[in-house]
């Protein structure tokens, strides 16, 4: 194994060490629950919102902790849920009175030790609420999940709920608003190559040379179908085609392009080239676009297209101020 | 070869269009010339700062075109030069009447054809200074340089030189801070394994498993030495040692750890923590810094530190508002 690290134990730390070392005008981090949490913590009045999930997805999720999105952040060990007593420290950091939204995705781990942290939370008098992101259309059920996997569509839900909290809207609202980021959301993943967890020393799965994973989850977890290396083009057709026969690519739509972490970016755009041609003949229209790293697997190569229907509030609360280390635009 | 492309001769090509697609309000693409110019055209009275070089490094330099930051940018095939005719193209398209910066990384044929551009503008009457960025301390010449490489100081340069134009500064000045850049900055880059040419199809370099390559150029130009793997604390340490035999690490510090563009933002993270600890201990102070993929080499795994001696000035240019697709704060 050939990582750029110190030892395997260490890994989620270190990156927590950098991160706090790097943006301590937007983050602390609490190192005993390896919890990230936004500079100048609880926000008194406003609504908290925590998320966390295995470490591994960088920037996700301790690189959206920041004004108009997360409060804090959980991070597990690598592909690993967080355990309940890092979500509860976090969701009692970052109370302020009005509430705390987990926003969860759809691993079966991760589902268990939010409700568990959320349990203890109401026993302190914090009153909580869920969303469970459940974006990817690739597969029903997986390795690790009951229903849909979470994927890409967590970042649009972590900005427009974050900034409909910031403009003090009530957990019912905020809670609201992020359901309906998801609810409108469809991701479709795809993988050229593997990637390795520093802790197995070995990569999760192979693929032969010529062979791309088609429906990959982001932590390896097998597609819908191995197929044989194709130009970028009808790669992203497959992957639009996945989603658009679940959920029509029809008028106004907020689009990413997600690098699996070993992409080049020059070929991320060429994507969302193909992606945006793609789009135009079907008669949808991008309104907005993320092109780049957003949720990633370590080093794997590959990529997803997420999609969300938008409305006018959601285009608001998206192009609304955010800055994070891993989002940052106007105020 | 497996890559995430329609086809070879293509990519270049590919990337603008979805770069143009994806930042509409930021560029617009030069289809013909391969150049990404600013949306909306040559800002009347401001100086035109123009760069470019070979592809397969982006962000740079496309994603480098906007307020605050490049006015053009000129895209040549994967690694290799833009033609003269890109480069005479780009500056008179951002030509404002106050004269065209050249940022020009030092590569032989990068410099030769910025050169003869340059006297192509002359004959249109258009005045251009230049700036050659000779940043990396590894080796004195190299495959395709006469004295030291230019690289991540690029980023800071085109930041910070950019930052001055817009506030309206003539070439003579704006000239000034760049070279200013260049000479208090300095940078060194490891890789862990090499990248693939879309053109060639086969990787650039080979690399032994055990083995990393210390004081690579951004297009897998050898370096000082291989040395066999060790952990991120210590391939930190030879990076800034290297830099400190050079310059001394000492006061406020500009600090860049870069991705080449296959290496995990979580290993970024980890290895910024590594930097900044070993600069504390060395005496100096990170005033500022970036954390990720900025100046890449394709897919290759590994990283460079770039570190610039700030002054008063510096830090307020660098702080300015910048609207592009791969830097964005403030305005």
């Amino acid at each position: 194994m050939k990582k750029l690290i110190n030892a395997p134990e260490t890994v989620v730390a270190d990156a927590l060490a950098g991160l706090a070392a790097a943006h301590p005008d937007l983050v602390s981090v609490d190192t005993a629950n390896k919890v990230v949490t936004r500079a100048g913590g609880a926000v008194a009045g406003k609504v908290g919102l925590v998320s966390g999930g295995g470490s591994g997805h960088e920037p996700l999720h301790g690189g959206y902790v920041g004004y108009g999105m997360l409060d804090a952040a959980c991070a597990g060990e690598v592909f690993t849920s967080p355990v309940p007593g890092q979500v509860h420290a976090a969701t009692k950091a970052v109370s302020g009175g009005a509430g705390v939204l987990h926003i969860i995705k759809n691993y079966t781990g991760d589902v268990l030790n939010f409700r568990m942290a959320a349990e203890d939370a109401a026993d302190d008098g914090i009153e909580t609420a869920e969303v469970v992101v459940n974006d990817d259309v690739a597969v029903q059920d997986s390795l690790y999940t009951a229903g849909r996997r979470g994927v890409g569509a967590t970042v649009f839900v972590e900005k427009i709920a974050g900034a409909l909290a910031e403009r003090g809207a009530p957990l019912g609202e905020v809670a609201r608003v992020a359901r309906e980021v998801n609810e409108r959301s469809r991701s479709f993943g795809v993988a050229l190559t593997s990637c390795t967890v520093p802790a197995a020393g070995q990569p999760t799965f192979d693929l032969a040379d010529d062979e791309i994973e088609l429906g990959i989850g982001i932590h390896g977890e097998p597609g819908r179908t191995r197929a044989p290396l194709a130009p970028a083009r009808e790669i992203v057709e497959t992957a639009l085609d996945a989603i658009a026969a679940d959920q029509p690519l029809a008028g106004d739509l907020l689009v990413m392009v997600n690098g699996m972490g070993g992409t080049p970016l020059m070929d991320l755009y060429g994507a969302f080239g193909a992606v945006s041609a793609s789009i135009a003949r079907r008669g949808a229209r991008i309104a907005r676009n993320l092109v780049g790293n957003y949720i990633t697997s370590l080093e794997m190569q590959g990529f997803s297209v997420t999609v969300c229907q938008l409305t006018d509030e959601l285009t608001q609360l998206w192009d609304a101020p955010v800055q994070t280390a891993g989002l940052r635009w106007g105020r």
